[in-house]
């Protein structure tokens, strides 16, 4: 019953999240989002799926009846490539756009990121890659999540592939935040039942990383343990049976912990999956599935003092000792991923065993690494590798 | 162990919070916020009690070291007046100021937000009241709380007294919204007992209402239950030992709070204090300290699916029947009261037994009554205030 709140170590903390809209059918009201915005001509980022299960005709109509020209930029893949980001933004100056729709999940709005970078700023995408290397503001931006996982329409981040040496360029700055987020979770009817499940491990890679930040705070935290505590109801169902209610509370799941990270930060998981995704372009969400147990184990001992409320967002009973309580918070996790049909082995990604050590010298420089509540060598990094190969 | 959350309703829902920054000694970066928003003249509104303790002083030093020039206006009063405003407005134009920097509790802020309004919008403060009233941008704001109340840092809301009325004017648009929320929790080490009850007995009331109102979504649930939480472990110490991390945690409530109750609204606590702190020139939050468990009698039947997780946040076992948990959860409210020695009835405070239909008339038209959970009639609300007498 008494859950001890174990604040985070951090006295100071930011906390910055765009306006926020959330609610079944709002992808309606993109159009007036926009136009509130000051735009006139819309640059439109979507993808061919999203085309097809008819959510860019919805936001196209919402767009028209709000009077505003728009432009359709559909040349994006998954992991968004750095050619892919510097076609889009000259696309955007010939047909003078001047204000930015991202629709889909993180590869659409990373993309729209991207392309709102270039053209204010002009260069190439490579310039920007760290923190804070934008120099104007960006076009106004309106993110609409067609995902469970990402949290990019929230997020102060957005991660480019770089082509030439196959690795996620990560681009921190608060500029490449939206202006709005706006989430329709009815766009998730649509989505395969397989993307459900790896957005849904996304986003609780997110809240799980970004509650054991080391740049945690109570504002990330509330969001972050309701992020645990939504996927660990809906998770299965959602995937499985696809309930409406499920597929909406992974959609909050997603919100909320996208809120959390934005602000804490992340650990080892993703400092894993940026290389990986990079080398392999291979799917985010899968390869955090894959992590995510094996980096939790490598945690755990050091932040034992947050476990119990963890246990609470995992609906994990915690009366035993510290180490029972942690298997049972490992198990929880476990039975999720299992019972959801995630990818459980980075061999089955089609990652070569003979690829790790350049993997973790790779995951050392990720920016994720900073705020891990361990610290680890390339050894400790290797070694989990190896466990989740 | 298994606490059932229990969405509140609203399928749609907006969030909207300033950048916040929150931490001992952020005072000093008073000035770097103001510079980062454009300013080049500063009008710093504040009190003498605040300049007397020195905190004024803190903020002219961080101002001075940014390189910005400054005005200092104190000619406000707690509820802040209409005349005072419109004679700050004068002042900011005389002196050509270009940015707002509030410190002090929820008089300071408001009369910033009020001074902003009529400089760039004209006219009369009266013209602005109510919903959306609002034409042109606010010059940028900083807002710095040094209460544990208020939530005027992070709100969409101005309330400022009419003086020839002799009510509270609600001013909603989220054109008053300040930029940057600043708190500095060591500036509670100055406020007296009393200030340091009666605010904290303010956030409990948003922190209630918050949670209780029908426009709640899980986004200010978190934040309203965090603060709920937090006011049960710190209230009483905070006031009566005024342990440092006590009286962190109370401004960590008061923020998360006022992130609740600005996007879900507030309900009949608040409806019935604007007018009598209008009527009486009372102290907000010992009003609402008196009208609190009143109104929550009167409003947990009708919201006993969220009951659990509130009795949670107060720390209360709800093992057995519905109506001994909510007896529970008023006992524990009661006990924090007394605990801290907050005032218990509205006679105390100097209303006039007479007035009360007229109170309740004037509840009836107040904005924070639309979102109460339980309709009131004239008859119903005056049935609390004569229960709070």
């Amino acid at each position: 019953m008494a859950l001890p709140i174990q604040d985070s170590g951090l006295q100071h903390c930011k906390f910055e999240v765009p306006e926020i809209i959330f609610g079944r059918g709002m992808l309606s009201h993109v159009g007036s989002c926009a136009r509130r915005l000051g735009g006139h001509k819309v640059f439109l980022v979507s993808d061919q799926g999203l085309f097809k299960a008819g959510w860019v005709d919805r936001v196209m109509v919402s767009l028209l009846e709000a009077g505003l020209q728009f432009v359709f930029f559909d040349q994006i893949t998954s992991n968004p490539k750095d050619f892919e980001v510097e076609e889009g933004a000259k696309e955007y100056l010939r047909q003078g756009a001047d204000v930015i729709v991202g629709l889909g999940g993180g590869s659409a709005m990373d993309a729209a990121k991207g392309i709102a970078i270039l053209v204010s700023n002009g260069g190439r995408i490579y310039d920007f890659e760290g923190a804070n290397k934008i120099i104007r503001p960006l076009p106004p931006m309106v993110l609409c999540p067609t995902t469970c996982g990402t949290g990019a329409d929230v997020s102060q981040f957005a991660i480019i592939n770089d082509s030439r040496r196959r690795c996620k360029m990560t681009i921190m700055s608060r500029c490449v935040a939206a202006d709005i987020s706006l989430t329709d979770p009815d766009a998730l009817e649509t989505l395969p039942d397989e993307y459900v499940c790896t957005t849904a491990t996304d986003a609780m890679s997110h809240a799980v990383e970004a509650f054991f930040s080391v740049a945690a705070t109570t504002l990330t935290d509330v969001h972050a343990i309701r992020a645990v505590r939504l996927l660990s109801q809906s998770f299965v169902r959602g995937v499985k049976e696809r309930r409406r209610d499920d597929l909406e509370n992974l959609s909050r799941a997603s919100l909320h912990a996208g809120m959390a990270f934005s602000n804490s930060l992340l650990g080892i998981v993703h400092a894993l999956a940026h290389p990986i995704g990079g080398y392999y372009d291979a799917n985010h969400g899968s390869v955090n599935a894959v992590l995510l147990p094996e980096v939790m184990k490598y945690d755990l001992p050091v932040v034992q003092e947050k476990l119990p409320e963890l246990a609470w967002g995992l609906g994990v009973k915690c009366e035993g000792s510290e180490s029972a309580t942690s298997e049972s918070v490992l198990e929880a996790i476990d039975s999720l991923l299992d019972a959801s049909g995630a990818p459980r082995s980075l061999r089955s990604l089609g990652v070569a065993r003979e690829d790790l050590p350049e993997l973790a010298t790779r995951a050392l420089n990720d920016a994720c690494i900073l705020t891990s509540p361990r610290q680890a060598t390339k050894r400790d990094l290797l070694s989990i590798l190896e466990r989740a190969y």
